[in-house]
């Protein structure tokens, strides 16, 4: 990293070069914050895509080869992949490196990181940018991809102060609304409001198509049904390592969850007409005034 | 009913002047079907709003006084408050009256005028049309509301097959879909498509509201979030009576719910990454599936 431009990379090497590996090399470029960027990847066929689009400038054989003078490294391959890249970059990276991870989970990259980093750990920040789009591939990356979408990181102790002021200053140079918390506030959080509805609406989904007469069920669904079950789409690669990553939070999200359904079948069962009225308006009126409160946000950004 | 032309109707009584009855009203007139319409309503003000809107001539003070010498009555109440509607206009019903309601769940009302309509049972012709909006009300009623909506008929054994036949015409002539299942094939369709995902919206919406960093959790819910809890929005008048008046179907499509969260959970806790991938798939393919289907009927019509 330049002393003169604390933004100024000389070397960037990206390792998973899809949508957000992809998109995050384009922004890093057209904000002029980078020099030279390397590309690591499983597929030839997809670096020398990354490469027409102009996203890398470079490949390398391998992860630990692509680091070697990095002062900007990003991990942007799927969660449960992401431990034996870090174990392979391990003696490569440079001492004063920025390293990043893009992952939807924090916890379970964090403990990777304790177990395999060592020395370079104050080097890791962990960060998530919620930049998903339905498709994904180095095809749909775009430098623009980040902009006024949410990043956070989640540091730990040993995070360097200095890396994790850089990385912040670096995400919001290319567009991103910057957040900090920790890596456990962030997977529950993330349960909370993605991970279980997820969860909620392959299992409705499941549950639908299961049912003898479930397909014709189906022809009659409308608009509602398709909003709730738009999730239910989502991609399983990417889905199996979020569930199975942020497994526990999930569960016990879940579990909150069927009480609060218990709740609604125990006033149904009981035929506690005002009691089921009061349960929908604590989750109507919560609903309305989100809406609201969503709209405030997402306009006075 | 005039002989002369089947669908052409001398005075229409619409019980229930909100945003069905009054666009029911609308679309009648609209279409020239209709040669007066009489309005019956708790509010004076809601039929004095009706009247101005156009979508009744007159209004009579109560249901029995309504559908006198009525050739087409249209009982757009709340479910619940339907079998005491039907109570009160037996009595004042004509001989040869088309006689239809439009509420949202089908076994309640049908067993309510088997209960209570004696000889003019066979007049009677349940019908729901698909036609909610966010907002409900006279001031939103319009006469295109039925337009390309899916209406269903839930007649029974002993409905009239000829007031069959012309509330179908009658439906279509105003721009709706018409099918025909049975009220216990409706319950079930429209609490495994309809009714449950409410409920689960509902209850999940509850769940993140009723803890202690709920506040904080909802900051961070994004677009995936905001589809998913939509229908969370829903009216609580209209949806307790849903739940309700369907509270059997809702139940057991519940219970199979949760069978499927089940088995989600299993294998999450089991650690069985493949089996977590394949019943995500399993809803990924299904709704993917689903959208071409549905994308396919909307544009076929």
């Amino acid at each position: 990293m330049q002393d003169s431009s604390i933004l100024s990379f000389k070397k960037l090497c990206v390792i998973g070069c899809g949508l957000i590996g992809g998109s995050f090399a384009l922004a890093m470029k057209a904000a002029g914050l980078v020099d030279q960027v390397v590309g690591v990847g499983k597929s030839a066929d997809n670096l020398a895509k990354a490469k027409a689009r102009g996203a890398i400038d470079s490949e390398v054989g391998s992860a630990a080869q692509g680091v070697v003078d990095a002062d900007l490294v990003l991990v942007a391959v799927p969660v449960v992949a992401a431990e034996s890249v870090l174990r392979e970059i391990r003696e490569s990276l440079s001492p004063d490196v920025l390293l990043m991870d893009v992952g939807s989970t924090k916890r379970d990259i964090v403990d990777a990181a304790r177990r395999v980093l060592q020395g370079r750990l104050p080097n890791f920040v962990p960060a998530h940018p919620i930049a998903g789009k339905e498709s994904s591939g180095i095809s749909h990356a775009e430098a623009t991809l980040f902009r006024d979408r949410q990043v956070l990181l989640t540091p730990i102790s040993q995070t360097d102060p200095r890396l994790l002021k850089i990385a912040d200053s670096l995400w919001s140079a290319i567009g991103g609304q910057v957040r900090q918390m920790t890596p456990e506030n962030h997977d529950a959080t993330f349960a909370a409001v993605s991970h279980l509805p997820h969860l909620l609406a392959f299992a409705y989904f499941n549950s639908v198509l299961g049912h003898p007469a479930g397909a014709d069920y189906l022809q009659m669904a409308g608009p509602g049904f398709r909003d709730f079950t738009r999730i239910a789409a989502s991609d399983p690669d990417v889905w199996r390592d979020i569930l199975w990553t942020n497994r526990e939070e999930v569960l016990k999200q879940s579990m909150r969850f069927r009480q609060a359904l218990d709740a609604f079948e125990h006033v149904i069962r009981r035929g506690d007409q005002s009691a089921i009225e009061t349960l929908i308006r604590t989750a109507s009126d919560g609903r309305a005034e989100w809406s609201i409160a969503n709209a405030r946000t997402r306009s006075g950004r």
